[in-house]
């Protein structure tokens, strides 16, 4: 049934009433409609939202993102804490099978329990994702030090960062991707109305085209840059991989296992440069064909890419191209799963240019192999010149969730 | 044709080159593939350029927006932005067609002719419509004075305006939509690139999904405030009202035939505060049911909204409802036809609080007609608890184009 459900219903005190019964026993079915309801139209259907792994990782990337982090506020306790996650996780299950954030009550003198405006939208793929930043573990916080995940720590400074406080860090991250913004718009809201007086956003990254494949069913999308990039990203089918790659280490705290950790990077892109540079350049800082996707070593996009193979002058992978330091190979078989969007957030006009690029998303067993990539790319990679780092957070992403069960409860065993 | 077109061999340079020729003769048909394309997906089809009006005003409001409005830069003549406005026309023809936006070239060392991000991807029904900002017709600039469209003026301050300047004005302004909100973002940015030298950007406004309904066949969305807005919204079907209350009066100048003008509005939404107010309140705010849209005084959407109707505390639509004082009755049979969406930018850490609202688009006969029903809204609209006005512009917008030909090309004949 996990293309039939729709929000029928959504906004009454009626169909809210009902859909709080059925999330009270601990289930995300929505009963009733089965048999009367057509097949959803593709990216309009359901993600589970349980499951060893939380749903957001290895999904078929949706098309919209809506990303937002939280401090919790000075004085807020443990216990807080604890209720907001499972708070937030009740709503997110919820919302991901396409119901209200909350029961509608049939009280029309309280403010509604849900802000409404995805009332009648399918689901739309929602899923939303949970981590926990490196702050929620200091000492003298919440006494969660001794469960520490082993590998979570703020990300160093790296080559040609150019931060802003601003857009970075936070004790709290919410993915909410769907193919539908209004949909993870709404899910983001709802969370923050719902974590208000523990927690503050503080800082929230709209996506609007995903510029990332995480299952090979999907087609490469390009970048800004007119680029297809990632081609080579780990997807959900290479099982082996993932585990190697991917979820957390048997070394992590229990409450890590299924998990992973997540990196976001907001990578401003310099396309006003970028669109003044030879079709030739831009191959040569990428490494890749732009109308084919193909390495420049191959005519198709999945092609291997040679890195040894010479031309007549030199290699023809360049030594500073991007898909040469990102790759594997050069990087002692680090892989990342990668789960991009394209963001623009209007006219720069300090700098006269629009201010849009690549809100990065990437997720691996360990944020040392971003930072290794990282670290490379910082200092060498052609594309340099051409983009700054400007926002920065790393989270470590808790185990996926049993029917009706807070989001990292054992963290809190 | 129109929904069989794809962006097919866009990025190579035989296909550029064969679509060069194409448009070279004035048509935006693509040829050969007709009978091998499979019928697009719904979205994904192909709105005509050329026509009596332009594109994107009755056109069914697709799901995203991206805005921009540009300034001529000082010592750009009027041959220079003739020239540009013809080159925006032959691009915007050709990306509407899902073309790249001016025919790639083969040679390797010039920068590419199209930025490429939207190489592949459907026509996704993008329109592009084109506006002439009230400083274009300044004395002692163009020498377009004496064919200053009669009813354009900067708008007056407003009640309850608190604009930003950087977020307001301009001298000439681009509407893209589209069902595909990349196809959307790569029109501007190749209008800007086209533009380089001759204009700057002054603002630029993501819409993420649309709050209005153009056309009787769509369903009206609802905004981040939950609701149903809009409902007695001017529609493409209503062609006496869209003489009356639309397009240009006969005694505009000719080149204004056909044409309308464009009223933009950033409305922030104090969301928040909004999520706090009862049910009661929000919809005696609206006038509307929020779970049906119905009016007050009925219990469906498309219930006639009686602004007499009595109950035992007064009007059931009470005297500041935003129902009744946008209504037609109340502003002396004025209509306008409302293309918004719903925006994000992130969140705003001076005022706590997610930067989002509705990005206001009306097209109307007179401006003037939009400045009434503001004034009274900005006085005695129960709203205004809620939102705040923060960017406002108003553009001539030109007829339609013949197929081949400049938009606005009788104003410089």
């Amino acid at each position: 049934m996990s293309a039939k459900v729709s929000r029928r219903g959504f906004l009454t005190a009626a169909g809210g009433a009902a859909a709080g019964a059925v999330a009270g026993a601990g289930l995300v079915a929505v009963a009733g409609d089965d048999d009367e309801t057509p097949a959803a139209p593709p990216g309009t259907g359901r993600v589970a939202f349980d499951g060893a792994h939380q749903a957001g990782i290895i999904t078929p990337a949706q098309d919209r993102l809506h990303f937002a982090a939280f401090d919790v506020v000075p004085g807020a306790t443990r216990a807080d804490l604890r209720e907001l996650l499972a708070a937030w996780t009740g709503a997110a299950r919820r919302m991901t099978a396409g119901l209200p954030a909350r029961p509608l009550t049939a009280n029309p003198a309280a403010p509604p329990a849900d802000t409404g405006e995805a009332a009648g939208l399918p689901p739309a793929r929602l899923t939303v994702t949970f981590g926990l930043g490196p702050g929620l573990f200091a000492a003298e916080r919440f006494g969660l030090t001794a469960r520490r995940p082993v590998r979570l720590a703020p990300l160093p400074a790296l080559p040609a960062d150019e931060l802003d406080p601003a857009r970075s860090g936070g004790d709290l991250a919410v993915q909410a991707c769907a193919d539908d913004p209004q949909v993870a718009f709404h899910a983001v809201r709802n969370l923050a109305r719902i974590g208000r007086g523990v927690v503050v956003m503080r800082w929230s990254q709209l996506g609007f085209g995903r510029t990332s494949s995480t299952s090979s069913a999907q087609e490469t999308p390009r970048n800004l840059m007119g680029f297809k990039d990632g081609t080579n990203n780990l997807t959900a089918e290479e099982t082996d991989e993932l585990r190697r790659h991917l979820w957390a280490a048997a070394d992590e705290p229990a409450w890590m296992a299924g998990g992973t950790y997540l990196v976001a990077r907001r990578i401003r892109m310099l396309i006003e440069v970028w669109d003044r540079a030879s079709l030739d350049d831009q191959e040569a800082t990428f490494g890749r064909r732009r109308a084919s996707g193909a390495p420049l070593t191959g005519s198709r996009e999945r092609d291997p890419v040679d890195l040894a193979a010479q031309g007549a002058d030199g290699p023809l992978i360049p030594p500073g191209a991007h898909i040469r330091l990102a790759a594997p190979e050069t990087n002692d078989g680090i892989r990342l799963l990668r789960r991009g969007y394209s963001f623009t957030d209007g006219f720069d006009a300090e700098l006269g240019q629009l201010d849009a690029g690549l809100f990065f998303v990437s997720f691996q067993r360990d944020p040392q192999a971003f930072v290794r990539v990282q670290t490379r790319l910082g200092r060498e990679d052609a594309l340099n010149e051409y983009i700054k780092h400007v926002g920065s957070a790393v989270f470590a992403v808790p185990g996926g969730t049993r029917p009706g069960r807070p989001v990292a409860e054992q963290l809190f065993a």
